[in-house]
């Protein structure tokens, strides 16, 4: 795994002369008509409480992870294996998410989790928000993150309102600046998975990469807990996981609108953790994505919903699910998940046709990202196309690959 | 990974007859004396029922899991940060052990999981126990299981009894023969942390294995209920695993007590799932193991509480901890936990040791594998003994790890 540099703004809030080179440094281009994000305005919740997305599709989608179906459709990825193994894969997050549903709680999704032990009281002496962050860093890994960088707490990333399920109307958000650092993590989604994308099974690398983040999450927080230091865990709720992500270095923005690592390309999942531990802070990674997505137009052309920005990034934002004043390529959540709604499952189509979607375990990957990163970034783009990487494999021929690999 | 080779008695029950031949198959030695165990007898729940066992020293050890310390000792691999890692490793398999302890249960511990949702009304055809047995092996890695084998249920391995802690006492067991097959899964532990042991840091190896494994169990018994079967996820609780685990292929007996892998040595945690979905069986594996340990002494030389068998196997029992009418390695359960207790946290100096204890993924590890398994395994113990691989790693430099790998 490769090193981080730390930034010299260790542990301190950022102030806004040093924001404002922090968001250079990151690619951000954040204007005056800026306006944080309400989670009730996030396109999931919206399929609850407004009419605009709700519809007998989307109930009937989020009925398929919870209720076998009486009927299995038999297209290829959506029979009653593949939905079989796709809810298996969500139920460790399920349980938590449910853990605490009396008290109008959705733990990872709409609120962070709770099932944290109390603390000592005798907080451990850092040496050093640098040394500090390193000891993290390594305690992270060992208990199973893939990727774990560190950034400042930015309210400008924090929901101003959390979302309540039972009254389908906002409620008091729970992260609070107190809790200056944030460590975020990244875990890969499997690839082979993913190339049945769109599918039932391809949902699978989906629900299993959620259940690793939920106990790894969970157990970061344990770790800092037991150092005697405040931490709360969240995956999707209380705050925007990609800026984060990216001040932490762990990647940069795609024209898809997901984070793309290094490691893994966009196949992740984030989670974060907020502590009021000191701990120093990493700094963006560049490794020629912005130049990729300009000349890329991958995940534009395949997805069947439209729903992918094919320009410049610009502030046009298609609905109320798209955060306002920030100059980016924007997806309009709308498409996206009606065409969600309509297959009964979560679409990754943008994350398999992806140039950067690879395992750089073997050099002609890492040769590639490292051309990627050059002035011959059409020539990598070219010999990606022709390579047939990000083409469809037929699920069945998922399952059949059970045949060959454990006779 | 290998592949098993599938047995021929697939999906039925053993008879007397298949199973003496299955048992020579697995070198068991099963005499008439034979006796089923109760897992009230287990010395961890002996340390709470039974004066012999039980100690201010034993309390004190339970303790420490749960509660911080007030005072932190200051010897390295015992401080703060090692009992905050280790009890943070240990969190996720915690909560599912506590979810229903209302109700006398201690899930993965000395009763089953429960945290299962209903399945379909409707199971899905299987083709044939073959057919399945490769896809349930194919879901099972996708849904993290590290290895996975396939064996029939086996009352012997059974407990007689379950154990209540509310009561102290025994109470029924709910596993039983009508779930037929045993879905067989083995967990690798992280090598780094136990080249420390023991230490209080080294028990994060543990912990953090049992929360993968617990979320990996649940996950396939989801699967399986899913697909219309019925499926228990049990971990530590209903049956002896390393038979199950021996029969399903995953690996032989060691010295040291512990199922010794193929691919990771004696660094597996082990877990099952019981279906009666018909599965094809695993037949056990052989690549040495039994000769290299009647030659090797390296666990019984090096176990402080010299706890482990030194001479041949035998039908000896040290205490009520051991099961009766086997000829095998048999270690003494009181003394081995007696060291736990005194230092407050689990042991695994045997794991560290044994010249299986390594990553097979450079060819030199291979090699020696190849050559442990031939007439030169003396050869191959010397070598192993010569190159340090056994020797204790000082817990500070685990973490001071940290310091050259996140730089």
């Amino acid at each position: 795994m490769r090193s981080r540099h730390m930034g010299p703004d260790s542990g301190r809030r950022p102030e806004a002369a040093s924001q404002a080179a922090s968001d250079r440094d990151a690619c951000f281009e954040v204007g005056d008509d800026f306006r944080r994000f309400s989670q009730k305005d996030d396109v999931f919740c919206r399929s609850f409480w407004d009419p605009e997305v709700r519809s007998d599709r989307s109930d009937m989608f989020y009925e398929t992870y919870r209720t076998p179906r009486m009927t299995w459709r038999s297209a290829d990825g959506f029979t009653q294996r593949d939905y079989a193994l796709r809810n298996a894969s969500w139920h460790v997050t399920d349980i938590f998410a449910e853990l605490r549903a009396d008290a109008d709680r959705r733990e990872g999704f709409l609120d962070p989790y709770t099932a944290v032990r109390e603390g000592p009281g005798s907080a451990v002496e850092v040496a050093s928000p640098q040394e500090m962050a390193r000891e993290v860093k390594h305690a992270a890994r060992t208990l199973g993150a893939d990727l774990v960088g560190i950034t400042g707490y930015d309210e400008r990333w924090t929901y101003t309102h959390a979302y309540s399920r039972e009254t389908e109307t906002e409620k008091p958000q729970e992260v609070t600046g107190e809790l200056e650092n944030v460590v975020v993590i990244a875990q890969s989604m499997d690839r082979e998975l993913l190339r049945t994308a769109p599918s039932a099974l391809s949902g699978a690398a989906t629900g299993a990469t959620y259940s690793r983040d939920t106990i790894v999450l969970l157990a970061i927080a344990q770790y800092i807990t037991n150092l005697g230091y405040r931490a709360v865990a969240s995956m999707n709720d209380a705050a925007l996981a990609i800026p984060l992500a990216i001040k932490a270095g762990l990647g940069e923005y795609g024209r898809h609108g997901l984070l793309i690592t290094r490691e893994f390309g966009p196949r992740v999942r984030l989670g974060k953790v907020f502590t009021d531990m000191p701990l120093a802070h990493d700094r963006p990674v560049r490794f020629g994505v912005r130049e990729m997505c300009e000349v890329c137009r991958a995940c534009t052309e395949a997805c069947p919903a439209r729903a992918i920005a094919g320009g410049e990034p610009s502030t046009h934002v298609h609905n109320r699910s798209n955060i306002q004043g920030i100059r980016k390529w924007t997806t309009d959540a709308e498409k996206c998940f009606r065409f969600w709604a309509n297959q009964n499952t979560d679409c990754a189509i943008c994350v398999r046709v992806c140039p950067y979607n690879r395992t750089y375990d073997n050099w002609p990957s890492r040769v590639w990202r490292w051309v990627s990163g050059t002035r011959l970034r059409r020539l990598a783009l070219w010999l990606d196309r022709i390579s047939g990487r990000g083409r469809r494999l037929a699920p069945r021929r998922w399952w059949n690959a059970a045949r060959s690999r454990y006779l």
